[in-house]
C-alpha cells in the first residue's frame, strides 16, 4: 500500500531543508512590502481555466464536487489571486503587493503521473510601467541570493518580441501556437519541419531558427536591432533595454542576460517576462512577468507582475552547488533520561522544560529504556547530550555528551 | 464569479494570525523533539479510509485520478503518518516523534459545503503507556498556553470506560454505534429513544444517560467507582488516574478536567483520549488519544498516541478571550519616495536595501504617484515613515512620520 504515482512524502531531514528556504523566500518577500495572501487549494475550472495556454489546462487535476462544479486542484496561484484581487480587495489603494506560499498540482501528461510541488511567489499590482517589472526582477535575484545560490542568471524577455516577427510575417494564429510550442519545448527538429510548411522567406526562417540562440548581455539588443525591423518586437527590445538598464542601477547586472528565447507556458502575458536559469538543472527554477488583462477576465483592468519560485528545484540547485547548502543548523539535543524509577520523573520534567526555555529541543524518555538502549537511540538520531537523573532531590544531575561518552556532574538552576 | 462554497481565502491580516499561530506552536513542538514530516494533499481512498468512523467517511472529499485510482483530499493526518511510519521510517528506534502543520479537507453533510482547514499536531509512535499519554497532553496544554490561550481544559477519558459499559449490557454493535452517536452530537432525546428501545435496565439507563454530565477533577473518579463494576471500564479509571497524576506532576492540573462523556470521531482510537475546551466555542480546539492498531493495518503493530489543534478554531478562542490576543507586532514600515526624477530611483534602491538589512518592511514607490497620493497610500497601509529623496548625490533626506506628519532631515550611512 503506498501513495499514486508521483506524489511524495518528505521526511523530517528533507521538512528542516523546505522549512528553511520557505523562510529565507517570506522573508525578502516580506522586507520588500510583500503581504502574503492564502487561497483555497482547489477552485473551480471555469475561474482556473482563464487565460491558461492548452498545455497548462491538460495538466490540470479537475473532478467534480458535490456541489456538481468542476473544480480543480490549483496549477499555479497567479490566477486565483486574480480573482481574489478583484473581488476582496479592489478598494485597496494600488499598487497591491501581494506573496504566497503554497503547494500546487499538475498532471505530468508525459509520464502520466501527478505531481505535487511547492511555489513561493509575488504579484505586483495594479502598475505598468518598466520601474516594476525592474522591481520584480530585482526581487527574485535577492530571493535566490538568500537562499543561498550563487551562481544563476535571471533571462529575461518580452512577449512582442516574438509576436511581432510572427505578425510581419503573417503566420496563422494555429501555426504560430506550434511554432511557439516547438521553441518552448526546445524541439528544433519539429521547428524546422513546421516552418518548411509554411510560405516564409529564408531570411524570416533563419531569424526564427535564432531566436533560441539570442541569448548575452545588453550586446544581444544592438545585434537583433540589425536584423528585426517591425515595430512591434522592436518597442519590445526598447522595453527590455530600459528595465535592464535598471537593474544595472540595482547592480545586479552579473545575475541578468537577455534572452530572446524564453517563452512562457501561459497565454496571459503581455509584457517582460523572465526565468532563473542555472548551470545544474535544464528547468528554470523561477518564472514570471507581466500580465496586464488576467483581472479584466474577472472585473476591471488590472496591469499586474509576478513571479513564482519552485521550492523543490530551488533545493535541487542548492545541493547541486554545494551539497552542504542546505544543512541547517539545529539548537542543541537533549535527551533526559531517569531511570525506571517513577519518582524521579517529576524532577526530569522540570529539568527538560528549563533547558526547553533556553531555545533547545528536549526530548524526555518516557519509554522505559535502559540507558545504554538510551544511548544508542542518541547516537542515532545526534542527540547532543544525555541528562541522567539519579536522585530525586539535589539539583545535580550527570551529563553525558553522547559523541565523546564524556561524562560530567552538572547543577541546572 | 467565486470560489466554491465553503471555501475560504486568508487576506493579509488574517495571515499573519494564521502563521503566527504555525509558529508559536511549531516552536512547542520541536522543542520537545518532535520532527516535522509533509505528506500529500490527497492519498487513496483504501488507506485513509482505514480506521475512519462511517461519519468521517461520508465527509470525505473524494475523486477517481487519471490513474483510475479513487483518491482522498486527506481529511485529518493521523492515517497519512501511520502509512508514511510503516513504510519508510519502520527501521528508525522508536520513540518516533513526529510532527505536521497543513490543511485538510471535508464534507460538511450538514450545511453541503466543503471545508478546508488548517491542523497542527503530533505523533508519538512505538510506544503504550502512560507516561507517554501524559507527555501527549502536557504538550496539547504548552501548545495552547504558547499560543496565548488563558482559560481552557484539557477533557481526558478512555474509550474502554464507554465500551465496558456497553458490553456489560450486552448492546449490539450497530445500537452500540447509534448511542455513541447521540453522545457524540450531544442529542439526549435521541439517546433516551435509542435506550427505551433496548432491554436495559432503569440503573443502567440512568448511567448511560449520566454519562455525558460525567466531567470534573479527580473526585469524578470516586463517584464512578460507585455505579459502575465491569472490569473493563474500571481499568480504563485506573489508567485516567494514572495519566491525571503524572500531569499534576506536570503541573497542568488547572488545565486538566476528566470527562467521560468525551467520544471521538474515530473509530481507531483504543486507549486514553481528550479534547480541548474554552468556554468560548461549542467546539473542541483539539483533539486526539490513543490508536495502538491503526499501525496494524499497514504493516506491523504500533502503538502510539497523538492530537491535532484546529488552527482556525484557536484563532477563533483567542480573540473571543482577547481580542488583542493576535495583534501580532510588525517590524517598522517605510516607504521610500523618490519624486518623479529618474536620477533619484539609484538612491531610492540602495536606501530601501539599506533599510531592509536592518529588518525593516520597505516600500518602493514605483508607481509614479504625486507625494501627496503617496502620503494616503501611507496612511491608508499604516506605513510608519515616508523617506523622501530631493537630491541625487548626498546622503541626506527626509523622513516623514505618516501618523504625525512630522518631518525630520535625516542621513543614512
Amino acid at each position: 500500500m503506498n501513495i499514486p504515482r508521483g506524489l511524495n512524502d518528505l521526511l523530517p531531514d528533507e521538512v528542516i531543508k523546505r522549512r528553511f528556504l520557505e523562510k529565507k523566500i517570506s522573508q525578502i518577500f516580506n522586507q520588500w512590502g510583500y503581504r502574503e495572501i492564502i487561497v483555497p487549494t482547489f477552485e473551480l475550472y471555469e475561474i482556473l481555466s482563464q487565460g491558461s495556454g492548452l498545455i497548462m489546462k491538460k495538466e490540470m487535476i479537475k473532478f467534480i464536487d458535490r456541489q456538481g462544479n468542476i473544480v480543480v486542484l490549483r496549477p499555479e496561484m497567479t490566477k486565483s489571486i486574480a480573482r481574489l484581487v478583484s473581488t476582496k480587495m479592489q478598494s485597496e489603494p494600488k499598487p497591491l503587493r501581494i506573496c504566497y506560499v503554497g503547494n500546487v498540482f499538475r498532471h505530468d501528461n508525459k509520464t502520466r503521473t501527478q505531481k505535487e510541488f511547492c511555489q513561493a511567489g509575488v504579484e505586483l499590482i495594479g502598475i505598468n510601467n518598466t520601474n516594476s517589472d525592474a522591481e520584480i526582477i530585482a526581487l527574485a535575484v535577492e530571493c535566490l541570493k538568500n537562499s543561498g545560490l550563487k551562481r544563476f542568471f535571471i533571462d529575461i524577455n518580452h512577449v512582442d518580441f516574438f509576436n511581432g516577427i510572427m505578425e510581419s510575417i503573417k503566420v496563422k494564429e494555429e501555426r504560430k501556437q506550434s511554432i511557439k510550442n516547438a521553441i518552448l519545448n526546445k524541439d528544433f527538429v519539429l521547428l524546422e519541419k513546421i516552418l518548411s510548411l509554411e510560405d516564409i522567406k529564408d531570411a524570416e526562417k533563419e531569424l526564427i531558427l535564432k531566436i533560441p540562440t539570442l541569448r548575452g548581455g545588453r550586446e544581444i539588443l544592438g545585434e537583433v536591432k540589425k536584423i528585426v525591423d517591425n515595430k512591434l518586437s522592436l518597442s519590445a527590445l526598447k522595453e527590455i533595454e530600459e528595465v535592464y538598464h535598471l537593474l544595472e542601477t540595482y547592480g545586479l547586472e552579473d545575475h541578468i542576460l537577455i534572452d530572446l528565447g524564453i517563452i512562457r507556458n501561459y497565454d496571459y502575458y503581455t509584457g517582460i517576462i523572465f526565468e532563473g536559469y542555472t548551470d545544474y538543472l535544464g528547468f528554470p527554477v523561477c518564472g514570471g512577468g507581466r500580465y496586464d488583462n488576467l483581472s479584466s477576465k474577472f472585473n476591471g483592468k488590472m496591469p499586474s507582475t509576478g513571479f513564482a519560485i519552485g521550492i523543490e528545484k530551488l533545493a535541487t540547485v542548492l545541493e547541486k552547488e554545494d551539497v552542504n547548502a542546505l544543512k541547517v543548523k539545529l539548537p542543541p539535543k537533549y535527551l533526559v533520561y531517569y531511570a525506571k524509577n517513577k519518582n524521579y520523573f517529576q524532577k526530569a520534567m522540570i529539568i527538560a522544560k528549563k533547558i526547553r526555555e533556553k531555545g533547545a529541543i528536549v526530548e524526555l524518555e518516557v519509554s522505559g529504556k535502559s540507558f545504554e538502549e538510551a544511548l544508542n537511540y542518541a547516537h542515532y538520531y545526534k542527540i547532543d547530550y544525555i541528562l541522567k537523573i539519579e536522585n530525586k532531590e539535589s539539583n545535580c544531575m550527570k551529563r553525558i555528551e553522547v559523541t565523546s561518552g564524556k561524562e560530567e556532574n552538572i547543577t541546572y538552576e
